[in-house]
């Protein structure tokens, strides 16, 4: 029996809907997409996709929408009241709801969501306040509204459970790091898990035989190093501020840094409520620093197409950022590695920085092909690197919402 | 005309004098060298080198030695009393004085110090408290104590300037970046810069045309990539807490780990002064963690040969860590390496350190072999890779005092 499966992405500035058709045991079928922008940047933008047809983008709203769960609503009461999309004509025909949480602390499987279990992963939101408590309001939301939806939160740590002990523990106090569950956790392994597959199947590998190094870059951005199909080590850490910069996010910088960049760091930031606690030191590396902060846009493609010494820097810098865990990575996997792959929306979109990046690592075996690196990414998987070069170069379309609702048509627990 | 030049490298919990007579532009020649060490864990412990002959060793001390200067007094009342030792028999036979002061922040030559300068190096201690600090209290000791001899600041930070912009830049808020002093400033230049010079002139290169990547590792411990004979990078940031952990330092780690770590981490440790201003976190981070905290001791050696899963453990964190920097900073340096160096006192003793590291990158081109490693390091620079592997592996037995007293002995306004 098929049911309708939404698949909800709720970022810093953004909320995505897919709607899919599923079925046990079956890849489920996209029937629409739905997006809204620019939370963080009024006046929020809204794209809708049905079927194969765009029915806008771009769009701007006047409604006020001010928070995540405002624009989730605007969305589904938009997805249940358009007359020419038949799969949803009321709440009632939504079956499943699955949501990207980012942390899911030591969670090893997707988890159902209920009255009573709620409170489990709102404990959670203490490790990574920024980053979960928004895709909790929705589920919250959900509860009370939808109550025979079937929620289901899926988490985007969860691919790196596989990380070894020596590669995930901090060198700390053990006793402290025990109890306040201070490890590497990391982050995008929902598009970890899709790329890993993906990628494996278009070369003709299985899964489990398959070695590589992934660039997941967007305005979060992430290096993950799969070793036999799963993840290995990767860049981000407790929370997603460690490892490479982002739009607004530092990476790692010295961890006494903060200490010298302001005074009172410690201390929780005017935005924190009584159920989030954000410190100010917190808030400064993930939301007031990156790239936006050396140049003033987080548009990326801007940066990387100008001659402004500023934007220069900004691009230099994330170059030489991807180069250290290009070559990491490399040998943490012994230079068995079936390929490097771009993903991501910077990964995707940006030759420029591709070309950059496998130029720089051409001692490793890595080579670009600059007819195909110039080329429209249109396939799921698609060749960038010279076919000669010793490890191949790819670029894959992640897709996080199918990834989650695959997930989820793949398990008879969750499908139920 | 020669001069007696002493050179004073203090520690964490030792300090060391080296005695040497110099003439302008010759290289110094050691005429003693003494050393206290266990300053925090008593009784402190002496030994003293006279010539070629060793006077004492591991000799416990009654006298309460409880800080860096207490040591320095000792062991200069030591060398003057000794009346086997004839280069110095009073105060005003000591000419200079060179001391390894951690952070140079913008200082680009070393400084010579007296009562009206003394206070700008006195403000560098707010970016390095934790290491700055004892060596400038025997700054002043000697200002007020002996008005005759010259002072020498040679800061371990220097090596690094030339680490270019988009390496050193932290990508955050470059207005407060600049007004801090915010960057990877780097550390271990004293040992660094001997080691390119020596390692140059054993490969019988220019140090302009060398390229290497050396590993410094000791309780404190870091690692640089040498391009053309200069620093292009190095693993320290702005303060030497960033890159590899050492015996009792977390190294990197996500820099909002130490928010969870403990509460009000930001505030100032009972154990800071009037003019020292040490945050919890960072007193956590550079003086409770490390692999003291996963093992209980901070003797690398016996970490590295024990079974004891704890010690298993804290040798392949840091096998790892140190493995990350080694492929970064390959890549960085595009695969022109002419050798990857190990130094200091775990890469010079620890014949294991270094067949795992080698052994694990040996996709880049490095392989021990097997009976040089075993052997007893004895030379300045000794070979310990295959000779025909595609990149040469060596240890250099690196020597601070000898380099600060060689840098002033080489620059007529220092030596005067």
């Amino acid at each position: 029996m098929s049911k309708i499966i939404l698949s909800v992405n709720s970022g810093s500035s953004s909320v995505k809907i897919s709607v899919y058709s599923a079925s046990l045991d079956q890849d489920p079928k996209e029937l629409a997409e739905t997006q809204i922008d620019g939370l963080t940047a009024p006046p929020p933008q809204l794209k809708y996709t049905r079927g194969s047809q765009l029915i806008c983008k771009d769009k701007k709203l006047e409604e006020t929408i001010s928070s995540q769960n405002d624009a989730f609503k605007y969305m589904l009461d938009q997805l249940i009241s358009d007359k020419d999309f038949s799969a949803i004509n009321k709440k009632d025909d939504i079956a499943i709801v699955c949501h990207r949480v980012v942390h899911g602390g030591d969670y090893e499987t997707p988890q159902i969501i209920n009255e009573d279990t709620y409170h489990h992963l709102e404990a959670l939101t203490d490790l990574a306040p920024l980053h979960n408590a928004s895709a909790l309001e929705i589920v919250k939301y959900l509860l009370k509204e939808l109550p025979q939806a079937k929620n289901i939160a899926v988490f985007d740590s969860e691919f790196h459970q596989t990380i070894p002990e020596h590669i995930k523990t901090y060198p700390i106090n053990q006793e402290i790091a025990k109890k306040n569950k201070l490890r590497k956790y990391g982050f995008h392994g929902i598009s970890y898990s899709f790329i890993t597959r993906s990628v494996a199947q278009f070369l003709g590998k299985k899964e489990s035989e398959t070695s590589l190094i992934i660039l997941h870059l967007g305005s979060g951005a992430s290096v993950c190093a799969v070793k036999d199909g799963k993840s290995w080590d990767t860049s981000m850490g407790l929370t997603p501020l460690a490892g490479l910069p982002g739009a607004t996010r530092s990476g790692s910088v010295d961890p006494s840094l903060v200490f010298h960049y302001a005074t009172n760091v410690g201390k929780l930031s005017p935005s924190s409520t009584e159920s989030l606690h954000i410190s100010r030191a917190e808030e400064i590396l993930n939301k007031e620093s990156g790239w936006k902060s050396l140049t003033g846009t987080t548009n990326f493609g801007a940066i990387a197409s100008s001659d402004d010494p500023k934007m220069k820097l900004a691009f230099d810098i994330f170059v030489d950022r991807i180069l250290g865990y290009v070559g990491s990575y490399y040998v943490s996997l012994h230079g068995k590695v079936d390929a490097l792959v771009f993903a991501g929306g910077i990964g995707e979109k940006s030759d420029l920085l591709r070309k950059r990046v496998t130029d720089e690592s051409s001692c490793l075996g890595f080579e670009i092909d600059g007819e195909l690196n110039g080329r429209k990414i249109e396939d799921l998987v698609q060749e960038v690197g010279k076919r000669e070069a010793k490890h191949r170069t790819l670029v894959c379309q992640t897709n996080e919402q199918f990834e989650m609702a695959r997930v989820v048509a793949v398990d008879e627990k969750l499908f139920g």
